[in-house]
């Protein structure tokens, strides 16, 4: 159908070079519009991906911030709870070594006070293990309840005093010494109990002395065995080791039989638990001499002067003072329920702690 | 130079048109692709915008990650310090209101001791603000000591009781009365400090008293005067207002002076703070016979046996004991420079918190 022979007038086939240009020129462009919108589609997919991503990080914004809340709360609510009253003490480690307090008690008409005040004074501070032993038969609820609230790690030991060794209510409370069968029930669990413990302090504390919360900062110097003045004891307003220029001990200022080898007070010392742990005969007795428990037990333990620690800044701070609770004045009658420990109206029984 | 006569051929009119359809479809399709490419330019710019969003988003999880190991730190330190020994008392919120502690204190052996201990009892109290008042011409530093070591918030005040209202010191105790120039300081106090204050409770708490954390709750529920057992005092285990069965209080079980409108001990009552400051005339003295210092105070505060409130479970619980700490057996020349308050070398001033 097509003249062929147009074909070979210049200005035709300048024509069809033209057409089969704008046809290149066409696919060219189509080409582009499809690569275009398929860039488009992985653009449209990168920001859809971006925007998810967006969200999942707004979700974990939102989340942290719900934690932040919380925490927040958190530290508000123990801040309000301890405010005004918390970190008498500074601050220890969660490995820093226990002090191990064991306090001997006897009923009486203000052992529960006693205990009660003592429980508010251990309760400042941190790694204290209270190792209380009574002198009963049995445990005493009430002062199981004492430890419970107190929070303090604590063990509640009994060890019953032979009659022949305990005193009347009149007795002065030097007559016999206090405490032997209780402490050795104390140093028996330690040894028993804690005989893979490598660090710690052993120190005994009597329900009715007062102690200044620096005391067991003192007390957690201890390598060997450590010394500090105590206030108010034996008719003095302090007893104290008299020390060297050089720092080491010269003598002790008691009165009253200076002679002995540690003319002090069972609240002037306490000694490194290793020492307990390896000298298993270092027991309290009854046949020492009046007044010699606590030479006879620090040498046993292979204490000397030379190797005590003076603390408590070289002994020139007294930061425990051995107070003792009044005994009240009572009637003959009341002397006698205190004495069997019987008789008592339940509100009688509550005060003195006898109740369950 | 075009042969006209070729335009009226149909193949060429066809050709023709077939040429302008394919140009329109390139200008068509360079027009998409234009468009296209800008579209790719908004998209692009959107993925810049969406990246760095991201990156702002990444940022602010860090820093919240970084807050929340921050707060987890705190908490944890709290955590370490607190663990074992907090929250002996329920939580208080920040609006509950005050008990007002005023403790009356005198100079002697066991004073810096007795302090001390008063002062672990009650920095364990939320909301509690202790005011302590000397019998001194001036305020001891040692015992300003005490009161910023133990954090609670508290009141120094010193007022000195006449000389010959001064027991000497192998007086018995109940001598003369104690304490009331003292108490009289801190109530003009509170009614001078605190007369805007709507609500809170008045309690007299003597330094060698022994609380039981309880008691504090006991104190917040009082309405007008509220009233308890006390332990060990008046040569008794308990005192405590005996109830009728309809809970209002009948009698007192007091031997010494049952005839007196209140025969309690001091440490059996607190009163709301609003009946102190709307008697400023209910103040205590030396004119008032003995053991009539507590009715004469509640009288005037217009307190009958009838609207004093019975507490501690309806007195069947005892969360106060009236514990006296013993007198140390001195020599002579010591009881002369304890009542001169001089002549003590540095450790004993230290012991009996006279140094500064």
């Amino acid at each position: 159908m097509f003249p062929s022979r147009l074909l070979e007038k210049w200005w035709l086939r300048a024509f069809i070079a033209l057409v089969i240009f704008f046809v290149w020129q066409l696919f060219y462009a189509i080409n582009r519009v499809q690569s275009l919108e398929e860039e488009r589609a992985t653009l449209q997919a990168t920001i859809e991906v971006l925007t998810r991503k967006s969200d999942g990080l707004r979700t974990q914004i939102f989340e942290k911030e719900r934690n932040l809340v919380r925490l927040n709360g958190k530290v508000e609510e123990i801040d309000t709870q301890i405010r005004d009253h918390l970190s008498l003490l500074p601050r220890v480690n969660r490995s820093t070594p226990f002090i191990y307090f064991i306090t001997p008690t006897h009923f009486r008409a203000a052992q529960r006070a006693d205990l009660t005040r003592l429980s508010y004074t251990l309760s400042h501070v941190p790694n204290l293990h209270w190792i209380v032993v009574e002198d009963s038969d049995e445990l005493t609820p009430s002062i199981a309840g004492i430890l419970k609230r107190s929070k303090i790690p604590n063990t509640h030991l009994n060890a019953r005093t032979p009659s022949d060794q305990k005193m009347r209510y009149d007795d002065p409370n030097w007559t016999l010494p206090r405490g032997v069968e209780q402490r050795n029930r104390a140093l028996l669990w330690i040894q028993n109990q804690l005989s893979g413990v490598k660090e710690g302090v052993v120190y005994f504390g009597d329900d009715d002395n007062t102690y200044d919360l620096k005391i067991f900062g003192e007390m957690r110097k201890v390598k060997n065995a450590g010394v500090w003045p105590v206030g108010i004891v034996g008719g003095m307003f302090v007893e104290t080791p008299i020390l060297e220029k050089n720092g080491s001990i010269s003598h002790f200022n008691a009165v009253w039989k200076p002679e002995r080898p540690f003319p002090i007070d069972m609240a002037a010392f306490a000694v490194n638990i290793s020492l307990v742990l390896s000298n298993a005969n270092a027991l309290f007795s009854f046949d020492v001499p009046r007044g010699y428990q606590e030479s006879t037990f620090l040498e046993n333990l292979g204490i000397h002067r030379y190797n005590m620690e003076p603390l408590a800044e070289m002994c020139t701070k007294v930061y425990v003072w051995h107070t003792r609770t009044e005994k009240p004045k009572l009637s003959k009658e009341s002397i006698d329920r205190l004495t069997k420990k019987t008789g008592f109206n339940s509100l009688e029984a509550h005060a003195l702690g006898v109740d369950n």
